[in-house]
This record gives C-alpha cells, sequence and structure tokens, in this order.
C-alpha cells in the first residue's frame, strides 16, 4: 500500500469500529501528538489515551482532501465521534508519517482546542 | 507554476513582507477561514482582516510539510510574527485550493484559538 493508502486503511479501520486494527497499524514507537495537548508516545500511551476519553459508540472521520508527499500524508478532515446518543464534529487537520516498514510513525493533529471541549461536553 | 509552487511562492511573499504580491495571487472571492474564526470573503476582507491584526515587523511562516493533490495544495507550518520586537509562533496547518487562472481561491487554516491568543497577546 502507498503512504496514502495506509492512512486511508487507518481512517477506514476507526471508521468501523475496529480499534485493534487501527492500533495494529501504528509503529510500535508512535507519537501521537494532538497539537493542543501533550503528545502520547508509543502504541500503549496512544491506548491509555484513548481510554481517557468518553465512551464513543460510533465514528466517521471524514476526509475533505487528502495529498503524499514521498512518506508524509497530510489530512484534512471532520472527524465526528457519536458520545451519549450525540454526534460531536471536529474540524481538523492533520499529517501522518510512514515509516520503512509501513507504520504510522507520527501523527500530528491540528484543531482548536476549545471546540474540542464544546463539542465533547 | 504548479499548484504547490503557487502556495510556496505565495508564502515567500509573506515572508518578504510583500503583502501586495501576496494579496495579488489570491482570486476576487477568494475566501480566508481561520477555522476558529469567521472567514473572510474577497480580497479586500482579507485585506481588513489583516489590517486588524497588531502592526506585524517580520515574517516566517516554516513549511514542514507540503503536499498536493490536484488543484489542492495542503501545508503543515509553524507561522512566525515579530510584533512589538519580540516573535511569536503558531502551529498551523493549512489546505490551499488553486482556482483555473492560478489564484489562490480557498485558505483554511487549522491552529488552536488559545494558543493563537497567547501568542498574540
Amino acid at each position: 500500500m502507498s503512504p496514502q493508502e495506509i492512512v486511508e486503511a487507518f481512517i477506514a479501520a476507526w471508521n468501523r469500529g475496529d480499534a485493534p486494527a487501527a492500533f495494529g497499524m501504528m509503529a510500535e514507537d508512535v507519537v501521537w501528538h494532538n497539537i493542543p495537548m501533550e503528545p502520547a508516545v508509543g502504541i500503549a500511551g496512544c491506548q491509555a489515551l484513548m481510554a481517557g476519553f468518553p465512551p464513543i459508540e460510533g465514528t466517521e472521520w471524514i476526509v475533505h482532501h487528502i495529498a503524499a508527499n514521498g512518506n508524509v500524508v497530510l489530512t484534512e478532515r471532520t472527524d465526528k465521534f457519536l458520545i451519549g446518543g450525540r454526534w460531536r464534529a471536529i474540524r481538523v487537520s492533520g499529517t501522518f508519517e510512514i515509516n520503512a516498514e509501513g507504520k504510522i510513525a507520527h501523527w500530528r493533529d491540528y484543531f482548536d482546542m476549545l471546540e474540542f471541549q464544546r463539542e465533547f461536553a
């Protein structure tokens, strides 16, 4: 798979609620940085960060635009989460860096923290 | 110029302080949307938005990653502004859409509003 296809498969895994498949696409030493927050390091660190979110009943990440340059893939998205029976939407732009093994080594998402807090409240 | 080259030239214009050149690369009906704020519409609207910022003494936008897909160009940047003798830095991810005339028709920047307010204070 190309770097872009890897990112598309990663987002598709989240969208079908398959967290094990999504985490399995990460490098062991992955760094997941939601830019307004502290980065999570390693798959276990990412799982711990995810576990701190409210229970997610559904996921729909809409990719508006995606483009690759070498091993780097940039995305413009709206990430929707079903929580407590209500859909929440965050406008996000995020970068993925794919390593030589085809795993996600870096993931950086840019968004407005106030929008995140308002939507997840 | 390719869409990516147009965006690189646009950023280079800002970085040399040449606002007229930068505005000249925009479509008349450009939409500039700093996602946490209301969008600015038209070149005059963008100029008015820019005029509302504190006086900028220097600009250095660092492009960490850039990738194009057709007429859409995605960027991951750190935008630095010299204001009141002190450099301020905003971490940004932004999308540019280039129209058939080679002008910037849409520009959307994603960043954390709290970081923006803290840096520009």
